[in-house]
């Protein structure tokens, strides 16, 4: 969800520009890590009605409703690590995802007892484990690195042309 | 969680004895679907405080305390068709298995997803997707079925003598 579906850089940005008046756009903070890039990062992440208020990015939601068609799609996200995150994270996909079942969605630690044959994410520590086709998702904080055997897509328009071409 | 680690039959015997005045014994229910022998059971896991309030089952949390010496557990459990369970479930690990951290902990709806080498869960429905080893929990409501190629378990000691000889 977090950096796939879900704009976390957008709710990043707005809180360390209410708590410090500075403005930080998407591209002062390529190749930085979230918790670099927002001091607070920490902080926010804790805070009660920080996952509820993510934007989401644009297109994943149509894209995701698209790919139903022809996937079994299972919106797998880490959450388990901010308790008060699981609440949250049901009541955004409820909101802008009423299309997402129950039996689709997954909120863990660890995301190596993941099986499926594509996983879609933007972090290596979870893609580097998975056994099947893997994309990383562009966001600021992978951009520097080489993508190694995972493909590198920028954005869910790049992702609806090679999933349903 | 539910029938493996926490004892659901213990929660739905008692609200129906006091909404019904009747003692159900676990004997009596054999064969029956939880919702056929208590049927008011779905209105029960949907209610606040019906998954933080099940004891453990015996023996089952100081064996997966012992399993966690030789292999690298998790804990899966069905929540998201309840999304009130989720803070409950993750508040009973907290109480009950504390030496269980965030990483090792998925709460989903489908078990299809899930990659490991063993499972042990009390339903068919989840046992039948796994490609590893599976063990059948045994319980009251699977009892009088046929284990097929699962391996049937009659509770945590003989659990710990299959996994830890």
């Amino acid at each position: 969800m977090d950096g796939v579906l879900a704009d976390v850089y957008a709710i990043f940005a707005d809180w360390h520009e209410r708590d410090t008046g500075i403005r930080k756009q998407k591209e002062e903070v390529v190749g930085m890590r979230e918790f670099e890039a927002f001091p607070d990062a920490r902080k926010y992440v804790f805070t009660p009605g920080f996952f509820r208020a993510l934007p989401p990015i644009e297109h994943g939601i149509e894209t995701v409703r698209s790919l139903m068609q022809r996937y079994d799609v299972f919106i797998v996200s880490a959450a388990t690590e901010f308790p008060q995150s699981v609440g949250e994270k049901l009541a955004w996909l409820n909101e802008h995802m009423p299309f997402i079942s129950w039996q689709q969605v997954v909120l863990c630690g660890s995301k190596k007892i993941v099986k499926a044959d594509i996983m879609i994410d933007d972090h290596f520590k979870n893609l580097d484990y998975f056994d099947g086709q893997t994309y990383l998702f562009d966001q600021p904080h992978n951009r520097l690195a080489e993508a190694g055997r995972h493909t590198r897509v920028r954005g869910w328009s790049e992702l609806n042309a090679i999933l349903l071409p």
